[in-house]
């Protein structure tokens, strides 16, 4: 089966990245989720993405702050899709983990999407998926059907129309 | 069939892009390009979107610089992978297209690459590609194995050992 | 009737926002308030915009945070005057949506103000109406007035000369 | 008859911002062109300020590098729009030039166009005599179908469609 | 007699900047203080700086935040020394006054120190009063012997030495 | 006794600084800690860095914020390795400190880390000290493995394998 | 006799500050010009401050790029104002030198003019010698009609009035 | 026998970087040198580290452009002292590099230099090697003295006293 791999560079990362997590499971998308830092355990995150490779991996969203080398890491180790997630942790609050994250070199690409994108990165993975899935791409397409009655309901708590 | 819709969000945005085009081309990826842009003709961009949906697009990728909407305006007309590369024009020389492109809100993700990097747009679309096509896959497996040997080439023409 | 259109992104930008609202209504201008999103509801937001044009608009309003594409999105498709407000949201606190409103490539300018201008995109607003209605150009005559008494009032209250 | 002011800080100004002149006369509005600094010449730039009041001035365009004072200048002696074009000179290119036009305080709004801009503010001048003059606003909307069908043209150069 | 004039072109810089009159009082130097706004109130501006240039002002301190104009200002309009101090407000936390503060063109300096340095502004204009004033120049080198000897007792409460 | 010297600037880095002087304890190496400026006390933090010199420092780490002098000051008196801490501090929260501590001239090298890198400094000292003493290199590589191991026990508390 | 002591940290600071000197000699002020720099040569910078000041040295220009220490190591040997000017040099363009040029600590100022601001150093010089010497402050006002006048010359070449 | 590893992570960092080589040859210490790619062949580089740990290694140099992992993958391998060069390449000139080196997490250090600081890394490894090897300091020591009396020669060329 199928299923997306969430590799978070330190437990801190937990707090916003849940929220991804959550996103695949509301969608019913299988996930794995491990810590693995790119500095601190560099066997362990070669490993795991070498097992997630065997285990038939769809994509791999990799969230790390600071000098964020997570998914530039994953993806030196891989060939299917690197969604990077940079956190805004420390002094430099998400620029350094945003550059360090999408600033690849040549044929060796990550998917950066915004600072403490947890939720998009879960959407990115889905419409990964839903490339060659037709249940996800039916789920992605009602849902985006749902994001905007959303914002009709936002907008009728304070709408003035003359 | 399968193709990538590249997007370019005016003219001189080709010099950098067309090695984006060579790249799937390369790799005998069926691709289209087209001259879209999200400000000067909305309407274009929207029928696009549309057409390339309805012709099976696997992905998009959209380049444009300064306040680069495009990459977040097809997103807002496909839930297909929408790949953004922020391209250095004018002053900023692409902070602000970087920043415009990967920024997106929850629930609109855009896959944004390097500043400029054109290449690597296409790599991404491969490689979401081969998640669900082996040859594709296969291909890129062995590209992986060129790029690494590259590096060793290189490096004999410099090396110093003791 | 002439009225002034306000576009929020998200409604967490009401918060910021309502003073620019209620700074028009201080001057008696004629104004709708909705929210309509670049990314989440493009439809509904061109739909609106093609609403405000039928009904007699004379100026956008458009206030939006991080890829604040928002009020590039409307000035794609009105040539009246776009003021775009970028917001300050998320971890680079506003220089996103600085750099997403303001860097518009030619023919297609928005009229940006400061980061969470709310209150200047209204009193631009006001003087864009006053360029064509005299009673408004009294209006912030007189107005003038009143900000730079307060300069001498706040003075008062600390001022210490020889 | 109305005009557009321009005001440029200094002569090196010229070179980019003619285009703005060139763009106001293709359009046929009237306008006049004076350099006038804010820190070297702040009594000529009250009195042309003054002047242009006088004579009917529909709306400024001040442009100016580095520490750009001059359209904040220009808006504390007038409340009639006041559009500001940052330069890109000296070591930062443009983004000083660009946070001290935008950045303005309560109530005292400059419009800012982008670093360079100088099309987009003479663009700007034109939609907001547009608000009252229906002849402009009618070149506007044609010319906006022109800026469309250039697009399409730059595209056909090099499009590629399946 | 000579005197220090501070500007403050707001009410609230007067939290941080009233470190700067207190030094000034400390060493027994005649100031004034004065809230006059470059944008707000520049008439105002234009007229207390004239007022102080007939009262034998020896140099000004100028404190603003955002689009900071002041020190530029003033500078514009006297040849004395103005010395700017960029405020931390608003989105960009003073990178935006800094920038506004120092970038001054040939010919025009303004005399800028760190954002929000109160204290180093007044230390800067003693020591433009020292270069004829020897009796300032004492108290300023007993005061650096102090300064230097705070760092000992500050050293004493967490040294340690082997 | 080799011995590692760290230099603070001003007290307020001793909160953050405390943690580089208790890992430099928990590997059981002497060192000296010391408040001395560059700015504030020059002949005081002269006389520090000689007389460590001639007591056999072996390294220095200097943590300063803002124009954080003091790491190229203390490198401008000696050749052994200087590591810069810069601090998060002020209105730029440390990427003042960073530039003012990386960007030395050829020839003058200090040993940046991470904006308050209290613990990485530290460990720097360790690794120089480690080149020519094995039994501080086996303490490292035995807390390499406790590193990797915490790692694991942090994920095994979120974890989810399928 | 009073003189100004120009400082360079390095010989590729003279192409750009020799235009300090010009000015100076232009108004016949009495100066020196040295290099001598911060990191590379601590003990002859020292000796030059001390040397200067017991000649009766009014104020200091230090010029240096990258991590500019050199006006804060003035600074911290005198209580003579010391003007910074930060050199636009290395990948990041002056933004580093300006930083750790203006960002001093509170009681050690340094007078940070414009990146690369040679001629405005000068006449920052200038007006603190004005302070007390009439016959600079006469050539000062004398030179700012003569720069207002410029500006008229200037405008005369490409105005445009109806 | 003790050596320095130089690491590049793509030929064209050698341009910049032979500097570090010939300064290293300069002071008679031993060196390799190789290109291997954190992203473009982590084995070839866990090779080579490994390599060079069994062979002796003293400290390892890294120098990479734009996410710039390889200073960091290559400190995630080993204990010893890595020296990391931030290279300016790509939009971002460095800035992006200078980040993703130098702010790396907590244990886990990388001894960043300036960007393209080529000499200032083989300084940096000269000074590690000295605190063990007195022939080394010896020649440090002997080459600060050099490097002061270039100073004095270069002002001799450009020197003004009175």
């Amino acid at each position: 089966m199928k299923f997306v791999a969430i590799i978070l560079g330190s437990k801190s990362d937990y707090e916003v990245m849940k929220d991804c997590a959550m996103t695949l499971e509301k969608f019913g998308i299988a996930h794995e989720l491990v810590i693995a830092s790119a500095h601190r355990s560099p066997d362990r995150l070669a490993k795991y993405v070498a097992y997630a490779e065997n285990h038939n991996v769809a994509a791999f969203i990799a969230a790390a702050g600071m000098a964020a080398h997570l998914a530039g890491a994953v993806a030196s180790r891989t060939s299917k899709p690197v969604i990077g997630v940079p956190m805004a942790s420390g002094a430099l609050n998400g620029v350094d983990a945003l550059y360090s994250t999408v600033q690849m070199p040549p044929k060796m690409p990550v998917a950066c999407v915004a600072i403490n994108g947890a939720i998009n990165a879960a959407y990115l993975a889905l419409q990964i998926l839903a490339v060659s899935d037709p249940e996800v791409a039916k789920k992605l397409a009602e849902d985006r059907a749902e994001i905007a009655a959303q914002v009709e309901k936002d907008s009728a708590l304070i709408e003035k129309i003359l």
